[in-house]
C-alpha cells in the first residue's frame, strides 16, 4: 500500500499533476506505519507461530468474546492468560478447539501444531505453590511451538531431586526457572547448565517475602552469570523471550 | 554479698536494732541486682569461658586502652570486634598476648583456652568478599572456647564445591553460613544438614543488593525450616549463638 | 538399594559381564539419592521423633486427605500447619486420634508421644494477638518430643509480668520468643537468660507496623547478642530450630 | 510599630486628613505580621527562657558569626545545635561566656540562668553511641531552663540497670528516651512511668537498621500509650517539647 | 498486701519460727509487683480517672462482655476502642448508661465525670475523612477527664479556616492534629501556638500516600519544632499522651 | 460584610463612639477572611467556570445528596468523582441534567457549557486498563470548560501508533498523559512535543508495579524536562492543572 | 536542508534520471529527522528563547569547553547546570560574557536578553538550604526569558512571612516552590493561588527525611489540586515547565 | 583422572586386591566433581571462547596478579572487570597484550580472537553517563568472541535518534539495552525489535532514581514481552547471557 501511495504521488508529480510544494507536503504527511518501518516486519516476524495474546484479568466476557471473534479469522494460535472459566466458556461458543488450562489459568486455540523451537525449553519449579506461574509459562511456551520438559517442586533445601535430574536440565537449550520465597532456585540451576536462564520470582511465600519481592530480589543479585529476570509472577513473559531464543 | 546483706537486715532486726518498718523499707530499696534475679545468674553462665566483649568501632584507642585495662585484671579471654591496628597497638601495650586478626577485624587477648563447645562449629560462606564477616564469626567461635571448621568460597552457583564437603558439613554440631548478593547459600546448607544453621547475610554485592537487604529477605524466606537469620555482617552474633548452642 | 545397585554392578565387572567402560558409566550414571549423599543421613535424622509437614493452606480438602492417607502408613506423628476445621474433618475420617488445636490453626495426629527434646523449651509472647503464632510453635514443639513451657500477654510496657517468672524463663533451654508491634520482647528476655533466644514477629499491628514489617527490623537490631530470627508469622520454623537445639 | 501605624491611621481618619474609603484600603494592605497576630504572641511566649537556636550544620563560620553577633544584643540565651570547632572559636570571640558542648556537638551561650521548668526532666538513652544525641537534648534543656537528670547506657537487654534507678525515672515530669538498633527502650521506660515520654530514634546501628528506620518503626508501634516520636536523632526537638510540657 | 507478706516474714523470722535461710528465700521470691515497685505506682496515677480500655478489634462478642463484667466493678470509666455495634449490644446489657460513639467506632461506659485536665486540649483535623480518627481522640480525651475543643476539615490548602480560629487554637494547653494525605497540618498549627502539637498520622488517601506513609514522614520532618507524632490512626495514643500533658 | 465592618468601626471611631484602644483592638480580632485576602480573590478566579467538586469515594448516597442540593442553587457545573451509580441515581433526582460517565466513575452537572479554555487539551493514555484514569482527566477537563482530544492504548511498545498522531499531539496546548507500569509513556511524548506534559502514574500492573510505584518513580525521573507529575491515578488533579494552563 | 533533498529527489525523477523505484527507495531511507517530524518543529520551538543547556555534573572541564565551543557558534543564550568553578573558568575563554552563579551551581551565557515569557514566574523556597535549588531554578527561568521574583525562607511554620507577602504570590504567572523537610508549603501555597504550582522537593532534611523522599511524597499527595511535581532537587526542571506555561 | 580413577578401583577389585565392601566404599566417598557431573560440563562448555573473569573491585594489585599469573598459563581470553589503572600495571607485566579499557573500568588480555557468536549483539544507551555500563558489556562481548554494534544516547526524550538507526537495530540477533533515570529505553526497543532484549538498569540520576531502582522497576515492568533484565549496573552479565544467546 504505502509503496503504491508513494509512488502515486511520485508519478502524479513526474506528470506535472502535483506541484513540487503539494508533493512535499504529502510526502511528509504519510501515516508513519505505511513507511515500512520495523514495527510492521516486527509484526511480521512475530506472526510466525506466534499466538494472538489476550490479558484476560479485568477483561468481561463479552469483551474477550469480541476479541476473540475477529482473531478466530487468522491461522495464528490464540492464547488469553489470566483468564477465567466464564471466559472460557464463550471462547468455546467461538471456537470449538478452545482449551480451558485450570493451573495455567489459560484458555488456548491452538490451529498451528508446528515446531519453530530449534531444542528444548526446561520450566523448573521451586515449589508446588509456584505451579500456576510455571503451568503459564508451559502453556505460552507450547502456543508457540516450543517443545517442553518440566520438573516441579524441586526447591534447593532439598538439593537430590534437582541433581538427580540434572541430564534433563543440561538437555534444555533455555530454562526458566520459577521460584517465590527465597528465590534461590534459578542461582543453583544456573550454576548446572551452560545456557541462557530466565528467572521468575512469584508472589508465593508470607511474612517477609512482601509478595515476590524477597525472590526478585535474590533473582537480581544471582550469583551465576547466565541469569535474566522477568517481573513477578511474569510466567507468559519468561516463555515469550524463552520462545525467541529457543528459534534462533 | 547480696545474701549478706539480706541476712544482715534480718539479723538486725531480730537482734532489735532494726524496727519492722525500716527493715521493710531497707528490704524495698535494696538495688535491684542485688536480689539475686536472672541477670545475675545470666551474667555467671556468660562468664564461663566467654569473653569480655568490646564493640571496638567508633570508640577511640584511648578508650578501647581504658576498658583493656580494667578487664585485664581477671582471668576471661578479651575480644574487641570491629576493632583497628591503632587500636591493637595500643591494646597490646596492656597484654602482650594480643592478637590482631586483620581479616576479622577484631583483636582477642587469650588467657583460657579451654574448649567449652561440645562438638564442631562450622562456618561456610559464599564468596571471598564475605570473610571478613565469616572471619568474625571464627575468631570469636574459638575465643568462645568452640572448636571451629571453615569452608569458604562455595557459592551456589557452583554446588559441586559445596558437595564435595558434605561430610565435613554433616559432621558440625551447629552452621553459620554467611553469604551476600543472592543469600541463597543458607537455604542450601539447611537441606544438607540436620542441625541449626543460622544465617548471616552481608553486606556485599552492588546494585539491588540494597547493602545486604536482598541476601537478608532471602535467609529470612528460606525453604529450609533449620534455619534462622542475625542482621546483616553480625558474624560476632552468629558465634555468640552458635557457642550458646554448642554448649548445650 | 543403592548398596546393592554398586554391588551389583562391581560383581558382574568382576565376573566379566561388564566391560570396564560400562561399568564406569553406569556408575557415573546412577541416581544422585543412590549414592547415599547426606541428604539421606539427613532425612534418616529428621525422621527421629520429627513429625511430617504438611503446610495446609492453599491445598484442598482432597489433597491434604490424599497425604496424610499416605504418611498414615508409617509410625510418625503428622503435623498440618495453617489447617482448617474442613481439613480437619476429613483427616479425622483416616486418623480417628486426629485432633484440631484452633488457636494453632493446626492439626496434629500423634502416635509416637516419646520426649526427644533433653529439656524444656519456653514460649513467650508479647500480647494475646500474638497467641496464633506462638501456639503454632507449641504444637509443633510438642508433636516433636519437647517439653514445653508458655507464658502469654508479657509485654515490655508492663514488665512485672515478666519479671515475675524469671524463674521459668531461667528454666528453660531454649525460649521462643513472639512479638508484634515494636517487637521489643526477645531482646528484653534474651537480656534475662543464658540459652538461645528465636525470635519471631508476627503481622500483629496497624498502621507503621507494616504488616510485621517494624517488630521484624526491631528483632533483627536486638542488642541482645543471644536472639535470632525467624520470618514473620513462623512460629513453625522456629520450633523446629528449637526442637533441634533441644536435642542436641 | 504597627500599633503606632493604626493609631496613625485611626487618628489621621478622625482627623479628616484621611477619607474613609482611604483608610479602609491602609488598614487592608497593612503588613500581615503588623496585626498582632498569634505568630507574634507565639513568638514572644517562646521568648520566655527559650534561647535563640541556630541550625550550625552547613553555615560558614562567617555566617554563624553574623548572626550570633545580631543575637547577642538581647538578653536571651543562645544555642547553636550540629556546630563545630571552628564555629565555636568565631562565637567565643563576640561572646566571651560561650561554651563547646562537644558531645552534643552545640555552643551555648547562656545569660538568662533562671529555671522555667516546674520539675525535673530526666533523659534516659540506650547506648553509649547514642550520647551525642542524649547530650543534644540536654544542653537543650538546659539552656531552655529545666533542671535535668541524665541516665546513660540502660539498654533493654540489661534490664536490673534501668529497674535500679526506677525512683529516678518515677520523680520526673517528662522523660526522652534516645534509643538506636531496636529502639525497644522507650516501651520498657513508658511502662515503668505515668508521664509523657518523647522517643527519640537514632541513626546508631548497622545492616538492617536502615540509619535508625528500625528504631524509629519500633518507636511508633509502641505497646506503651505515652510515648510520642520525633525525628530521627532529633535530640533538640525533643527537648523543646519536653520543655514545652515542663513548663506548664 | 506486700506489706503485710513481708513484715510476716520479719515477723517470723524475729519471732524464730522461720530459720535465716528460709526468710532469704521467701524474700528472694515473693512476686516482682509485690516489692511496691513503679509499675504499682504508675497503676496507681494511671487510675486517677483514667478508664480502663480495651482494643475492641479482633475480640468477639463475649470476650468483650466477660472483660466488661470484670471491669464494671470498679468506679472508672470504660473505654472500648476499635468497637463495633454487636459489642456496643453486649456491653449495653452490663452497663445501661453505655454509649455508642459511632464516628469515633468506641464505646465508652463513663461513671466519673469529673474534670482532671487543668486546660482545654484542642483537637484539629484536616479532612472530613480524618474524622474517625480524630472522634476516637475526642473520645478518648472526655472519658480521661479533659475539657475538649474541636476543629474539623482546616486543611492547609484552605488556610483562612484555620487562621480565622487562631484564638481557639491560642486557647488550648496541648493540640493534637489529625491529617492524611500530605500531612501538613502538624507544621502549620505547631507554627501558630506555643504549647505541644501531636500530630497523629491518617491513613486517608490513596495512591503515593502507602496508608499514611507519606502523612506519616512528613510530620516527623516538621519545622515546628513543638510537634511530636504517634502512630498512623492512632488517635487513642495521641489522646492519653494529651491527657497526661493537661494534668501537670 | 467586611468593608462595612471596618467602615463602621473607622466612623463610630471618628464619631467618638469608640477610643483608639478599642477601634485597634477591634481592627486586629476581625475575622481573618473577613480582610479580603487572597483566598477571597482564589475562590473568586476558581468559580470561573470551575465546577464545584466532590469526592464520592467513602461519602453515603445522602451525603452526596445533601452536597449537591446546596450547590444546585449556584449556575457552576457540577463533579462528582470516584462516584457510584447509587450516588448518581440520587443526584438525578435533583438535578434531572445530571450525567453518569461509568468509565470514569464520574458524575457531571452541567449547567455552563462555554469553553474557558484556550486551546485543546490532549489526553493520551498506555493501555486500555489505563482508560478509567484517563476517562475522569477527560470528564474534569469538560466539565471545566476545555476543548479535548484524546487518544487511548498508544504504549511505548508500539510506538508506530503514537508517531501515526503526532500532528494531534503537537496541535495540543497541554497534555495529560496517563499510564500504569513502567510508565515511560510521558518520556516520550514528551520528546515530541514543545508544550507542559503532565504524567498520571496508575495503579495498573502486577508483581514489581507496587500499585503504580514504579510508573511513579519513572515518570519523576523523565529525561524529558516538560514532564512534571501528579499522584497515582489523580486524573482529576491533572486536569485542574491542565485546565489552569489552558486559561492563561 | 531536508526539504531540499526531497525536492532533489523529485526533481530527479520528474527530469527522468531517476526511475521511480530509486527514487521510492530513497525517499525511505531519508534520515527520520529530515522529514520534518515533530521533533524538528520541537527543537524549532524550543529555540525560540530556550537555553542550550549541558548537565555539568560528571563531565571534565574538557568536555564542557569542547561542547561550549561548538554552542557558542549560534545566538542561543548557554545554561550549564551542576556546573564547577573549573568549568567556569574553561568557559570564561571561551566566551568572555559567561556568568557563575554560586548559589545555583550554574554558569550562564547571555545573548538573547528578550522577554518570551507573558507573565512573571515566582519562585518560593520553605527554607535557607532550600536556596541552591532554588536558586537553579530563578538562573534557569532568566537564561529562557521569564520576568522572575523570589521568595525565600518562608516555611509553614511561620505563616505570616507568607501571607505578608500575598499580593506578590497572587501576582505571579506561575509558581515554583521549593521546600525540603516536610515539604508542606506547595500545599499551603497552592491554596493561596489560582494558578499553576510546580513543586519541588529537595533533599535537605535528616533522619526520616530520606533524602527528599517525605518531602516528594507529600507533596505528591497535595490536597492543594494546582500543584503537580518534579524530581528531588530538579529546580531545572521546575523551570523549563514554568517558561513553557509563561510563554503561552 | 577422575575417569582414572574409578578405573583404578574396578580394576583392582576386578583383580581381587579390593573386597567388594572396600571398593564400594571408596567410590561412595571420591570427591563429587570427580563424578563428572554437569559443572564439569558446565566449566567445558564455557570454556569454548569465555574468558576467564576476575572481578576486580576490592581485590588489592597484587592479589590480581596472582589470579591472572595462574590464568595466563591457558590459551583462553582473560577479562578483569571493575578494573584499575593499578591493577592494569600489574596485569600487562605479566602479560604484555593486556589492554586497559578505561570507560569499560576493565582489564583485557586477548589470545583468542575467534568469532564464537553466529550474529550481531547491539548494545543500545539512553545517555552518555550510562556508558560504563555499555562499555562494560561492549568489552565482554569482544572478549567473548561475538560481534558487537553499539549505539550511545539515544533516549527516549528524542525518539528520533533512535528510529533513524532501526535497520541497525533490526540487523542485531540479540540487543543490550542500558539506561538509567527512568529506564524506558528497553520497551521502546523491544518493541522495535522481534529478537530478545536484555535491559540493565544503571544507577545513573539523582533524587527519587534511587540509585537506579527506579529504572530498574520500570524495566521489569515493560510492556514490551521481550524484554528481561540483569541487576543494577551489571553490563557484565548482560553480555554473558547475549554470548550464550548468540552462540545458539
Amino acid at each position: 500500500m504505502t509503496e503504491e501511495q508513494i509512488r502515486k504521488i511520485l508519478e502524479e508529480h513526474k506528470a506535472g499533476g502535483l506541484s513540487s510544494d503539494d508533493a512535499l507536503r504529502r510526502l511528509q504527511s504519510l501515516p508513519f506505519e505505511d513507511l515500512g518501518f520495523a514495527n510492521i516486519d516486527h509484526h511480521r516476524s512475530l506472526r510466525q507461530g506466534f499466538p494472538e495474546v489476550i490479558f484476560g484479568q479485568g477483561k468481561t466476557v463479552e469483551q474477550v468474546g469480541r476479541i476473540v471473534e475477529s482473531m478466530h479469522k487468522h491461522d495464528h494460535n490464540i492464547l488469553i492468560t489470566r483468564s477465567s472459566a466464564a471466559q472460557f466458556e464463550r471462547v468455546k461458543q467461538i471456537a470449538a478447539e478452545a482449551e480451558f488450562h485450570e493451573g495455567a489459568r489459560a484458555v488456548t486455540v491452538l490451529k498451528d501444531q508446528k515446531t519453530y523451537g530449534k531444542g528444548t525449553v526446561m520450566v523448573v519449579s521451586a515449589g508446588t505453590s509456584d505451579m500456576p506461574v510455571a503451568e503459564e509459562a508451559v502453556v505460552t511456551l507450547r502456543v508457540m511451538g516450543n517443545s517442553v520438559d518440566s520438573l516441579y517442586d524441586v526447591g534447593v533445601s532439598g538439593l537430590h531431586r534437582l541433581l538427580d535430574r540434572r541430564e534433563r536440565l543440561a538437555a534444555a537449550r533455555v530454562l526458566i526457572v520459577v521460584a517465590g520465597m527465597e528465590g534461590a532456585l534459578p542461582s543453583v540451576v544456573g550454576g548446572l547448565v551452560a545456557v541462557p536462564v530466565i528467572a521468575v520470582p512469584t508472589s508465593i511465600g508470607y511474612g517477609a517475602s512482601f509478595n515476590g519481592m524477597a525472590a526478585l530480589l535474590s533473582m537480581l543479585n544471582s550469583c551465576a552469570s547466565n541469569v535474566t529476570v522477568v517481573n513477578i509472577d511474569n510466567g507468559y513473559g519468561a516463555a515469550v523471550v524463552a520462545s525467541l531464543i529457543n528459534r534462533q
